[in-house]
This record gives C-alpha cells, sequence and structure tokens, in this order.
C-alpha cells in the first residue's frame, strides 16, 4: 500500500532571486542558463554585489514535491536544513503546503542551503548555490517507513554535490525496490552531468533508477554528443522503465525502449522567470503517472505545470495549480 | 548642503506575504486592512496556521526610501535589525538599492522583526507584525549628520509602538529643523492613530511635525469624525506645512492652510497587493516635492508609484521605477 504518490529527495534551499541584466552575468563570471556551486567567500562576494532580491523556498526537488501537492497528488520529502532563520522558512512552506517533511534539523553550522538566482530580461535564470546544511545529508536521514510508503522515489542529480547524498539515495533505492516500487531520478543540469556522468550512466545502467528526467543539454551532455536522436535512442535504451527529455518550448518526448511520444510544451503568456520549469514538469509528469495516466497525458500536465511556473517569479506557484481548468480537464480527461 | 532628499526613519521589517481568503482572517481573528502588534506566541502559532510564504523586506519608512531612490532620489533610512538572517536580508536589500543605511544591528535577540502579512483575492493585506529587535531603536541610534544632510526627514507613526522610538524622532526632529529643513510623517494606520491620537495631535501642534501623510481612516482618526471635510479643514490648520490625504482610488488631496487640491489616483491594471501603496505614495510625493515640485506634480508622481506597487506582490517595486515613462513625464514635464 502506498501513502504518498512522490517522495522527493534533494538539496533543502531557499531562493534569493534578483532580477540583473548579462552585463552583471558577465561580470561576476556566472555561467548563464547553469547552476554553479559557491562557497561562503563567493556567496559573500556575490550578495554583496547583487541587486535587492526577495526570498522563496526552493531546492529541485523540493519544488517538485511542492508541485505534485498543488496538482492535488500527495507527497513527503527528505532534505537538511539548520536551525536557523532560513531553515525555518523552508520548512514552514513545505509543511504548509501539506508535503510530509520530516527531517532532522542540523542543530549548528553549516547554515541552510541557499542559491543567488539572477533572473535576466529574457527570464532565464542562472543559480549560485551555497550547498550549506545540505552536506550533511547521510543515510542516516533516510526514514525508512517514509521511503517504503511512496509510489515514486524522485531524486535530483544534484545530490552527487554533497558528500554523502548519494549513498543516502542507494539506500532509498534498495528500500523503494523492496517495496515493489519505482525510483525516479532528474539529471539537475548539464554541468551537474559532466561533473558525475559516470555514476549516472551507472545509475541507470543497474536499474538503481527507473524513470529518468532531463532537458536536452543533460541528455546530450550524458553521451556526449550533439546528436538529439542519438542520445534519445541511448537513453531509452539504457533506462530501466522511460526516459523523459524535455525541450523547452519545443515540448518533451517520452522514451520507451524505442517508442517515442512527442507532446507540445503548454503555451506561456510571458516568460517571466524560468526557475523550477524542469522541477514543476517532472512534477505534473509524475502527478498523471502515479494517478495511472498514460505517458502524453502525464507529459500534458507537466507541460501545463512548468508553463504556469514560468509566468511568475520564482519555482513554488502562488495558487493551487489543480484549481486551473487546463490541470482539471487533463486530470478528468 | 543636502546630502539625501529624504532620511527615513521606521522599524525595520521583513515581510512574509502569503495568500488568503477572508474565512482565514475571520478564523485566525485578524482585523483585516490593518496593522496589528503580535507577540512570539501568537507570531509562531500564526506562521504555523498560514500557508507557504514568500520573503520581501519591507517596513512603511524603508519601503518609502527605497521607493525615493527607485524615483531617481537619493535617500538614507535609519531602523534597527539584530545580526541574524532576516537582518542580513533587509540590509542587503536596502543598501543594494543604494539607499545609505548603517545603523548598528543588535547582536543577539531579540530577533530580526517580521510581519507576516496576509493577502486576500481583492489584494487587500493585513498585517500582523512581531517587533523583535525594533524596540531597541533608541536616540543613540540617531546619526547626526545623517540627519542634517536630508531635505526631509521622514518617520512612520508605527515608530510610537516601541518604548524608545518617539525620543529618537524627537531628537531627530530637532536636528533637522536646526539644519533648516523639514520633517514629516505618515499617520501609519487607523488603530495606531486611535493608541497615540494625542501624542500625534501635538506632533502637529507643535510644529515638531511640517507635513503630515495620511489615508482616508487615519485622518478620521485623528479628529474621531466621520466628516472627511471637516477632517481635512483640521488637518490643513494644524499642520505647520500642509498634509496629503490619500482617499484610494479617489486619489488624493493636498490641503496646505485653507487651500486644498484634489489630484485623481493613476489607472491601475489589476490590484495585486496593496502592500506598500500608502509608503510608495509618500515616496513619489516626496522624490517630487524634494526636487522641488508642485504638490500637484508630486501628488501625481506619489499617485504612479503606488499604482504600480500595488500592482505586484509586496512593498518593494520589482524594478526601477525612474525608468517607467510615466515617472519621466512627470519629473520632466
Amino acid at each position: 500500500m502506498t501513502e504518498y504518490d512522490v517522495l522527493a529527495i534533494g538539496n533543502a534551499i531557499v531562493d534569493i532571486i534578483a532580477r540583473t541584466d548579462d552585463a552583471f552575468l558577465a561580470e561576476a563570471g556566472i555561467q548563464k542558463g547553469s547552476m554553479t556551486l559557491i562557497d561562503t567567500a563567493r556567496a559573500t562576494a556575490l550578495y554583496g554585489a547583487m541587486g535587492p532580491a526577495i526570498e522563496m523556498s526552493g531546492g529541485s526537488a523540493a519544488n517538485t514535491a511542492a508541485g505534485v501537492l498543488s496538482l492535488g497528488g500527495t507527497s513527503a520529502y527528505i532534505g537538511k536544513v539548520s536551525h536557523d532563520q532560513l531553515g525555518t522558512i523552508f520548512t514552514h512552506d513545505i509543511q504548509a503546503l501539506g508535503v510530509v517533511y520530516r527531517t532532522a534539523p542540523l542543530a549548528g553550522d553549516p547554515p541552510t542551503a541557499r542559491s543567488m538566482i539572477l533572473v535576466t530580461p529574457d527570464g532565464e535564470r542562472s543559480m549560485n548555490t551555497y550547498l550549506g546544511a545540505c552536506v550533511e545529508l547521510s543515510p542516516s536521514d533516510i526514514d525508512e517507513d517514509l521511503v517504503a510508503a511512496a509510489r515514486v522515489t524522485y531524486f535530483e542529480g544534484y545530490l552527487w554535490d554533497p558528500p554523502l547524498a548519494k549513498d543516502a539515495i542507494r539506500l532509498a533505492a534498495e528500500i523503494t525496490h523492496r517495496a515493489g516500487h519505482e525510483v525516479a531520478m532528474s539529471l539537475s543540469d548539464s554541468f551537474c552531468v559532466h561533473r558525475y556522468r559516470d555514476e549516472f550512466l551507472e545509475l541507470l545502467r543497474s536499474g538503481t533508477v527507473d524513470i529518468v528526467f532531463a532537458n536536452e543539454a543533460e541528455a546530450l551532455a550524458l553521451y556526449e554528443t550533439a546528436d538529439l536522436d542519438h542520445a534519445l535512442s541511448r537513453i531509452g535504451a539504457e533506462t530501466r522503465r522511460f526516459a523523459v527529455v524535455t525541450l523547452s518550448e519545443k515540448g518533451c518526448i517520452v522514451v520507451e525502449g524505442d517508442r517515442r511520444i512527442a507532446v507540445p510544451a503548454d503555451p506561456v503568456s510571458a516568460v517571466v522567470d524560468t526557475t523550477g520549469a524542469g522541477d514543476l514538469f517532472a512534477a505534473g509528469f509524475l502527478r498523471g503517472y502515479t494517478a495511472g495516466r498514460s505517458h502524453e497525458v502525464s507529459a500534458r500536465l507537466g507541460a501545463i505545470a512548468a508553463g504556469r511556473i514560468i509566468e511568475q517569479i520564482g519555482p513554488r506557484s502562488f495558487s493551487r495549480l489543480d484549481e486551473l481548468d487546463a490541470v482539471r480537464a487533463v486530470l478528468n480527461g
């Protein structure tokens, strides 16, 4: 029996979001569109240089857990904060949504992780992440009952950055499979794929991961190719169940063995901030998938959720996504 | 010689903003549209009950200082935070804008103030403020050089809530007048006026305050009347220079002795969140006034700034207001 549609595991982060321009990114040496890890000194310098910001709970897999909830599903989350004001904010926001979250916070340093997200006028976000308390996530944080009770255990590739989280994921995957459930992962970021390519490929080939989410750049990076068709064939052949590759405004392709299903993107009124687009796509897809919907219907839900999140600032929807007519129509259709 | 258009003094607060509905306000016993002071226990209970939020620097007079900057003016700010994560956020945001802010933070408890702002579907905001470190603001925080260097010293009536801030204001007013400059105040909130009516009237009648900003409810509360015409006559007669009374969508009236100038509101595309409307009106007015513009032009700038801030979430503009054609036209017209 499952109690949750999705258990998400990831770096628990508060986003610090500011608008900027391309000149600032160039001057600060920031890789546009990517996630760059930064240390305390760089965090202090960058914060001092950037403009006024707003703060909002983030974290890739946490955004997905929040998205599943907002879409009317059920979810739980595992991720590490510290016992500080940002940790209180993160904990409040995810629990207030209804996501089950009970990972023990660190008592002291390092502080709760934060990502300084710079949004350019084209809506693209560039993330500068100080991992803080996330480096302490370890197998002891894996709540076996929580993991076993989830239909899908979903984690972010970013977890290969902190030292012990990968062990936590391997443990969680074992528990998940023992319970007869499935493991999904996001490849997170093309630079992250470059850092951990061999390990990510091993996760797929060993069947540790059943379902993989990637965007085009990540899929290409995984196979060190510029040929999307080639990458799609490989990822479809190597993923135990199926892969979902998102192509921004060109929609997505679900690849299951040699079967491919293309689903268009949802129309977007204005790209305000792309932060959370991939996370919310995964939320929509998993909401559909865990409700027993087809890959096509699941991908349409993903496209709608991603479309709505990029029309606003930040990666957590300001309103319930399951109140949208389009979401209701797809879920009930 | 003046270095700053406006020096603002107020409670330094980080806003925690969430959408809610009228049923939640009723159940939680929250006075809609007002600012209610809360203690630690109430803050914890309310935060536990409210939904996911976003955080943004706030504080009434701080929003005005930020608005003056955003409108192309110069400003400084005095207000007390603690040496904690919310204090770091507040300090970063106001300094990153270019507002001169150097009040010494508290080393320890109480923590930085926060206001839980609940926004209903009609865009109205209801504020629940835990004053925290603000209760420590005292005359020793009044930087004489900063005060003397400002064309207008502006403070919020809310400062009568913490115990020592009123002494800080009286000192700042003395310094301002000695430098040959002017003191402006906002009446802040009708309940605040009820709490401190006699003292606020004394500030006007003694000439401690030269310019007063009030909304309709505050002006009526000040004279314990339901007759706006009567309140306008009184406030015009009792304020040393002039009073500006805002009337929401009906615009505002500048009252200087028995002369009255009515200026319409600026069209608003959609009322998203009224947080900061009064603060930004004051910012626009003071930006015009300190640049030597007429009361009418100044009030039009106030109306534009207020109009823009209620079209977004939170009290700090996401973009520079002096880049708006309407602002440029009024300032250069």
